[in-house]
């Protein structure tokens, strides 16, 4: 049995899963992260909704003020977010939460800090209408401005039709192309792929800690992110913790905050180790600057334990192998309306 | 001679210049943009200088709150700037002055609209310390948070040396990624330079208009722009014009602004045609919301005169003949801290 296969298999182990026989020899690299993103039956990915995704995506002209778009806060020329505790929207709003990476959101099996949206679908058109994100006052005047803006063009190529310019065109347009921002190839994916050079010693060695502390029991899977059955867990567990007062931790109820039951207070959906080394600051808040303060964060608040500074920089050595690499983008064509602007606030 | 030939000649006796006779066989296509924008002696263009400063054209993060870049105001995916009549700096602060397009702005002889910078590396600078526009505190804190988010081997790379990061070379690299966006080979220039077919009838006949009624005494060159030698008019010529009072016009008084001598009253610099179709709103306020509106106000408060709507959209429909083509734009990839985050407002 190859090095990799058996380190694939003991992290299956730590994940808590389980394999019939016959999938073994398939299973070497099972962790890598796939090439390509789970598309829903209804919404293929098509190269012309990827395109008009992109530019949708891209467009700061769908805010109100004409000045914020996804690429604001889920910067793709970056980590995927803007690198702040939590993002501005129109009229220097300032909002509550950290913006999640995009890259790779595509295999989150729920969306947002809370998972209120079940699919990438659903999550598009939230922060369209979100006074304190794009804050246009309704979906009706998203299409509108659609139109005004000259993208009925490219919707019809996308979707057909005599009247492709709706809501939920826009937001399967703007999931297609999301589904394309994924970055499998990582020193890690090919590690696990059997490139014994790919990590680093100290990068294995914090791989093993991560694994035999228990951090895989969350973070699993190739996205290192929630399962798909269960993809919310509590933060913090220990509420005792001093970090949780340190970093106001327990300040946000999470999930309870979409559904209101007791269960669900401080439970978030776990987010994702893929481009964790780029997307500082951390946590639900972004109130934690650094990735090694982070990890002894969740020692402490998730095992109870306090980390050696070694296994601290193992760890965060070995969440540098999960970055990248980011496919190159080509910066889209916004569809211009011809001697006439747009009306903003 | 040519029919392009002649027109050109033709456009040239309008804009008030002569050429020697030996000159005349390489005139035919003097009106047509250059492919290449001109640099200065202290400045070539260079792939690497190039490379840096579209990630700093790019980067939102050189503002103090980390959501204004260049491109927010100056959007290269549509017509170089946002489609706002003024444009929203850091803590959607709102500014005086329509953002003008950056598109062949390597073409002006002077920038803003006030003409207070005398070259693209004079501009740059400008915005990163205005405080309501990317609002950082100093010159100092750029160089400092370009270090801080590992700009530093890109600097190197492009202007080698030990201290490679400073304001000037941050200018520097910005001017020369400004000085690729060009566009050349518009309808008007392939007419230009003798494709017939390139412009419609309609738009030849709005030429022909656009020279005979003046208009080219201003917007001269192929810029249809400022002339190096006199770049500033005076706007409104005819302060009785309605139009004046109707959409504010004469509030600013423009160059006076920066040099305070009342002969600068009202004078503006001339802002190039190119692509002025998707540019919208009009004029220095951004208050006039279409085209052929911008054509009826130039005519009455530049000319005394009240157009036909047969020349207004003759004109209108010729201006559309200097959109694009847009270069393609690989969207650069930002330096990221790894690990840790940087400060923002």
């Amino acid at each position: 049995m190859s090095r990799p296969l058996l380190r694939s298999l003991l992290g299956m182990v730590a994940s808590g899963l389980t394999l019939a026989a016959p999938a073994l020899a398939a299973a070497a690299g099972w962790l890598a992260l796939p090439e390509q993103a789970p598309a829903p039956a209804d919404n293929p990915v098509t190269e012309a909704k990827v395109r008009l995704g992109k530019a949708l995506y891209f467009d700061p002209r769908l805010s109100s003020t004409g000045t914020v778009s996804c690429n604001s806060c889920h910067n793709v020329m970056a980590g995927g977010e803007d690198g702040r505790p939590t993002s501005v929207g129109v009229g220097g709003q300032i909002g509550g939460r950290n913006a999640p990476t995009v890259w790779n959101a595509a295999f989150h099996p729920v969306q947002f800090w809370d998972g209120r949206a079940a699919s990438l679908e659903e999550q598009a058109l939230g922060p369209v209408t979100n006074p304190i994100e794009m804050g246009l006052p309704s979906l009706d005047v998203l299409v509108e401005r659609l139109k005004a803006l000259g993208y009925e063009p490219m919707f019809r190529e996308a979707f057909g039709g005599d009247s492709p310019v709706t809501a939920d065109n826009f937001a399967k347009a703007v999931a297609s192309f999301e589904r394309t921002l994924v970055t499998p190839g990582s020193p890690f994916d090919r590690w696990v792929m059997g490139e014994r050079g790919a990590m680093t010693e100290q990068q294995v060695r914090g791989y093993e800690r991560f694994r035999a502390l228990g951090c895989a029991g969350c973070h699993t899977g190739p996205l290192f992110g929630a399962r798909p059955e269960a993809p919310f867990q509590k933060f913090p567990v220990f509420a005792d913790s001093p970090y949780v007062e340190r970093y106001g931790l327990a300040k946000d109820t999470g999930r309870h905050e979409v559904t209101k039951r007791p269960e669900d207070r401080h439970l978030f959906r776990v987010p994702t180790l893929r481009n964790v080394a780029v997307t500082a600051p951390y946590f639900h808040n972004g109130a934690v600057a650094t990735l090694d303060e982070a990890v002894r964060v969740m020692a402490s608040t998730q095992l109870g334990r306090t980390l050696s500074e070694r296994d601290v920089a193992d760890i965060v050595a070995f969440l540098q192998a999960l970055t990248g690499p980011f496919p190159s983008i080509e910066a889209p064509r916004l569809p211009v309306p011809v001697g006439r602007s747009v009306a903003f606030d």
